[in-house]
């Protein structure tokens, strides 16, 4: 068979899967995943003897150090996957849940109620405890789930997915709703990405490059995920010491984050108060900043371009500009934005309720830290990404933004 | 210029305008929506004149009369475009809606607040009251709109357009909230289908054809609507004078609807009874029917092919099978169904719960006519189409299936 025979024999077991999956209680799907996790536990001498694998392949070819720590696992991080797990048993069943209902004026009773999408296509890059994040939501929000991990991951993938199928058998509920894509070429994602009817969603996880390409590309329907230029805007009436914190937190407590900010804006009217504070306090933090002409007057601020407002750094490294109002913020927002995540901080109640209005991004948040923008943070429980599309779910995704809904109607014999 | 520059000029005025159109409170978009439908009165002959022009190319095109007659404006025709922008006004504003809400363990205070989703591209075929529908429930949801109506109707929607875009303004609006998708070819649907980033979601509506090109050849987000290949399932336990009418109810009350019945199950416990009364009413009313060989032991009955099983007739047509259980009817409804509307007729409680389980489509029914599946019949005062994909919205779309939403974080300095 070829590779698109492959994928597509592979969805067509992911449909039938998801058809038992759909109609399994709350019940058998929480003893699924306690299993699940039980399994990954007992089985971690085999995941980390695949995972041995992956990372001797790419010290061999030279990966850099920070991706081979990402595809590394450790006894502590599977631990972590299997809590995971536990925690995803522990949560709501989306599925059933009414959303809303009435009865009609001819005695018709309506419910829509949620229902999982059916067949989910996960692609995302290098690590591993994806995998099994990915199988838990899927499984509990009631769909098959069909994984294409990263080349570079495929071992250790292989491993826990063989792990997960065990377990989801050994609950009563069909192997067949953890499943591999099927070949690791590029082929294989164009077939998933080409199996409209059979895979009913795509969520891509990773790289910019990688989210274009399957949104370009796929005619099944994407939920595009997670790339963040992220703003803090630091307003005429901001008070000084929570900007500061709150700048430093979103750049800095950790940068490969898609929530992470990778621009600041500050008011020109507390500009020559703050800006050699926040410069020397980003610089002390190895921050490279990239400013406009009135950031480049203090040392080692090196020129913006537009490039620089328009670019997700993912690292020690931010743009910079000094505003004449709260519009100018707005309009650049509206422009460099990549409409994740964007933030001011000010004391002024008017400003504050003009920018959560005009700001058209999933997150916008008032004196607090970009890095808020997150399902755990949210209190979701679990995230299967964040959304930076506008179709379906906006901002971090758990569990109910990975179901559909349909109406039940109920009648006596009505007609029109 | 060329069409797609052309395009892209439009739909970046769309986009400017839709972030005024954002932030417009109710009291105004209201006071447009009757303004709007005032002038569509006020200007009417213009209007009906412009459609006389439409009407005389398409008779000496030689058109369809049915065709033609979608197509033909009168002024009871205006007077409902008309009374269906006052409706819109009447209905309550979906943006700023707050979906959900809470104060986290921090303090931090979350709402996810329902948004517009900017620009929406609507493709539609034939009938010029669309445009005036769709503009009304574009600017109540806060959505700037780009019109592609179908070139045998564009002087009846340039007319439309006109006056709508007069009002838009006239109430202090953005008239380039309405505007047509320049140029008249399918390179302008293209470039509008390539349009990502613009536009933000894009709406087909009209035939198999439109709506399959668009889904396959589009980048921006679309919205699948409306094909409807609807069964009516009638049950061992079923109460067969309510079968009767809803079968007759759901094949003939209007055939050129998406939410008619195509095809017709029957249980082979009640088939000896049911068959030849159901056959006789359905060919009484004229309609042709394609059945199983149960079907055609009676006269006039044709033998029923898959590719019978799997057409949206849109006709006085219907396919017919006998069953042997109720999971025989759900395995079938399984592979040929669209997922729009299906019905069980039963007075049977476990039937109807497994039923109503099991399939997955946007509108699942007991005891009640497909027709019912409408924006109108549920009580959402509005509709733009009814979509049959499982992504964002499913079933009657109104007006909160055309916003988006956004999370709102209020802290007083926190950070991570």
């Amino acid at each position: 068979m070829s590779i698109e025979q492959d994928v597509k024999a592979a969805a067509t077991r992911a449909r039938e899967a998801s058809h038992e999956l759909a109609l399994a209680t709350r019940a058998v799907k929480d003893a699924a995943l306690i299993g699940m996790a039980d399994a990954l536990i007992a089985n971690q001498d085999t995941i980390l003897a695949a995972n041995a694998e992956d990372v001797a392949r790419a010290e061999a070819g030279g990966t850099e150090p920070n991706i081979i720590d990402r595809l590394r696992l450790t006894e502590d991080r599977i631990a972590g996957m299997a809590d995971g797990l536990r925690t995803v048993a522990g949560l709501a069943d989306p599925v059933g849940e009414v959303v809303r209902g009435s009865t009609l004026a001819n005695g018709l009773e309506l419910r829509q109620v949620r229902v999982p999408f059916g067949v989910v296509g996960m692609i995302y890059e290098a690590r591993p405890n994806v995998t099994a994040d990915a199988a838990g939501i899927c499984l509990k929000s009631g769909n098959a789930v069909l994984l294409r991990g990263s080349s570079s991951a495929r071992s250790s993938n292989a491993a826990i997915i063989d792990v997960l199928r065990d377990a989801v058998e050994a609950a009563g509920l069909p192997a067949d709703a953890v499943q591999a894509v099927p070949g690791d070429s590029h082929d294989s994602v164009k077939a998933l990405m080409r199996a409209r009817g059979l895979v009913d969603v795509l969520i891509p996880r990773g790289g910019a490059g990688l989210i274009r390409s399957v949104v370009e590309e796929s005619t099944v329907p994407v939920i595009e995920t997670g790339v963040g230029n992220c703003h803090v805007y630091v307003d005429a009436r901001a008070d000084l010491d929570k900007a500061l914190s709150i700048v430093m937190n979103s750049k800095t407590h950790r940068t490969s984050v898609c929530n992470s900010a990778e621009s600041l804006l500050v008011h020109e009217a507390i500009a020559d108060e703050f800006l050699p504070v926040v410069i020397e306090a980003l610089q002390g933090a190895g921050v490279t900043i990239h400013g406009d002409d009135r950031f480049t007057e203090y040392d080692g601020v090196q020129t913006a371009t537009d490039e620089d407002y328009g670019v997700e750094y993912l690292a020690l490294e931010i743009s910079a500009k000094v505003v004449s109002d709260l519009d100018e913020a707005i309009g650049h927002i509206r422009r460099f934005s990549s409409q994740h995540t964007d933030a001011i901080v000010t004391e002024d109640q008017t400003a504050a309720r003009r920018f959560t209005a005009a700001v058209d991004s999933a997150a916008v948040l008032v004196n607090a830290s970009t890095r808020f923008t997150d399902g755990g943070e949210f209190g979701f429980g679990a995230e299967i990404g964040i959304s930076t599309q506008k179709l379906h779910a906006r901002g971090p995704m758990g569990l109910p933004e990975m179901t559909s809904t349909k109406y039940i109607v109920i009648g006596d014999g009505h007609t029109r």
